[in-house]
């Protein structure tokens, strides 16, 4: 099997370094820059550097086009026109709608099907490539009506083969789930950190913020220049969950201001009984429950906690740190899923002599 | 000395442990909860339980009410109209304004100080007091002009001594910030949670959730009973800040609909802004730099990195765990503060076999 990857970083040299260690492919590369080349032949991503995209592509079985969003249509352009009837073009952008119409128009159409793989960070370079980068995460793929069935099963057999978890969806409810949970919490997190700026900066005091406010703000101003073409390339569908969300912030605002305790209460369970839903719907591994403990701020004190958790087998979910603003103590929070494992890291904790409670989770 | 403490949960507990511990003060305690009193007496919280207000607060110097916010104005009274002139009284509520206003009209007012230690959770129980849970802590105080100066200084030493750093700020300043940094995060928590819960859940399939979803929803839904009664007490300035965000919400929608590239950058650029405003705002002990990895999501990895950075003297300022969604593998953020240590991060990181790259703040 030969494998073309156009765009060399993170996300391409790890395809690249999965298909040579696990199906044993030949792997050819192409991208702008030498320096990329360079590397990804270093690091092993990458059997050959191709010096064009159709020096790439020819007689690939599947070609990856790992390219930023606003260059996918031509490249996947360029790479349809220069492979032959065989090959399978996909990508790995984070938006689909657009790109497969515009790709819906060229020849060889039914040859292209779009994917999305939730894994890694675009930024972060072919250097940090890795092949077991895709092991377990979900890769999303959008067959359309006209696709060819026999290359869907080939990329289909591909991706699950470089150790991810392929799943057919429609494109436009692609973009839609990742306008709901992925664009919309940046732009709420950019809304926070813009109105904290302006009622804080410059103060006479410095502002003391706990864990709500770091937790909520921590994805704002998230790399410019691809948040930039996110936004843009999903730019309506996330536009509307931003207005269904202010149709809800207003809502919230009119029963403040009547601040009746009752209504409130009503509020504030609501938010709590949609958070459980969620957690169910996205957790398959049992509930997750809350811990909230104690702790010294120094270095060591969060490998202490979690060696103890390791050592008895307790897998933190999650974890967040709220230190006290000289840094001298802090709260800590896990997340640990299921009753029996929360009881138990309750215990350890307590027998490292730190106080720790459950505060969600539960009947 | 002698020190009052009017409800005895967490913060009350651990004013009674510190009182003792630290300033060798009697402290005498009272609790419509015959088990929370004796529960307290165990822990070493209180010196004596009394059964009455009236006995707990005779010839007491300093009184610290410490009970649900929407009782204070009764509790607070209550001391007062039990104390003598050389008592100081104050309170532990997370808002000040309506409190402090309230109070304003009582026989003895000018005895009253309103405080709010930024420590621990309401929720969590006598039997979890520290004697250190307000080391390092600020703790407001909100003395207006009619305010006796030598019970505010008694109040103001006693809290330092507590270990505590006590700031004087306006009610009303101390509100509208909490309005900022605590309130509202939650209101946009809710308003996410509620959005997805209706997008997403009892659809066909799981959806998957990313960092961005995990952070920006952790606080949704937080306790309802607490909540309610928080929102109740600040409700017109947490409306205020919700209409601000709803403006700049719509401003985004807007700015969406366009799909300019160029002015998306411009929009994110300036959250990028505000953020690291923020954050050297907040932050006396140097920027805060984002290093992202990739692990394993296996019990002991989080300890492993914990434990090599403590041991090279790195402190974590924070973390964000994101497993993938069959839990087998993760993506781990961490932040460290300053640039040497960060650098320092990333070599410890990488000889322990995993990927590491710092992917915010720098210059």
């Amino acid at each position: 099997m030969k494998v073309a990857i156009l765009g060399v970083g993170l996300i391409g040299g790890s395809i690249g370094l999965a298909a040579r260690e696990r199906l044993g492919a030949e792997v050819v590369g192409f991208d702008p820059s030498v320096g990329t080349l360079e590397a990804a032949l270093e690091v092993g991503a990458l059997d050959a550097a191709a010096g064009s995209v159709d020096e790439a592509v020819a007689e690939a079985d599947a070609v990856f086009c790992a390219a930023p969003v606003n260059s996918l249509p031509g490249l996947v352009g360029a790479a349809l026109a220069a492979s032959g009837p065989e090959t399978v073009i996909s990508d790995v952008g984070s938006t689909k709608a657009g790109l497969v119409e515009e790709v819906a128009g060229l020849e060889g159409a039914s040859r292209f099907i779009g994917g999305h793989p939730l894994a890694g960070a675009e930024t972060a370079g072919v250097r940090n490539s890795r092949a077991d980068l895709f092991e377990g995460a979900r890769w999303y793929l959008t067959p359309t009506a006209t696709s060819e069935g026999v290359l869907f099963d080939r990329l289909h057999s591909l991706i699950a083969d470089l150790g991810a978890r392929p799943q057919a969806v429609e494109t436009d409810e692609h973009d839609r789930m990742m306008a709901t949970v992925s664009h919309l919490p940046h732009v709420l997190s950019n809304a926070l950190v813009g109105r904290a700026a302006e009622t804080l900066a410059g103060g006479e005091r410095h502002p003391e913020v706990g864990r709500s406010f770091r937790d909520t703000t921590r994805v704002a101003g998230a790399n410019p220049a691809i948040w930039a073409d996110i936004f843009a390339a999903n730019a309506s569908r996330v536009a509307d969950e931003v207005d269904a969300v202010v149709a809800r912030l207003q809502d919230a605002s009119r029963l403040l201001r009547e601040a009746d305790p009752e209504q409130l209460r009503d509020y504030q369970q609501q938010a709590a009984d949609a958070r459980r839903a969620l957690e169910q719907e996205v957790l398959e591994g049992g509930q997750l429950f809350e811990l909230r403990l104690a702790v010294e701020n120094r270095p060591g004190v969060v490998a202490e906690l979690a060696l103890a958790l390791g050592r008895a087998g307790v897998n933190i979910e999650d974890m967040s740190l709220d230190p006290s603003s000289d840094m001298r103590t802090g709260a800590i929070s896990l997340w640990v899923a299921g009753e029996e494992e929360t009881e138990r890291a309750i215990g350890i904790i307590r027998e490292l002599g730190h106080s720790a409670s459950a505060v969600s989770g539960g009947s």
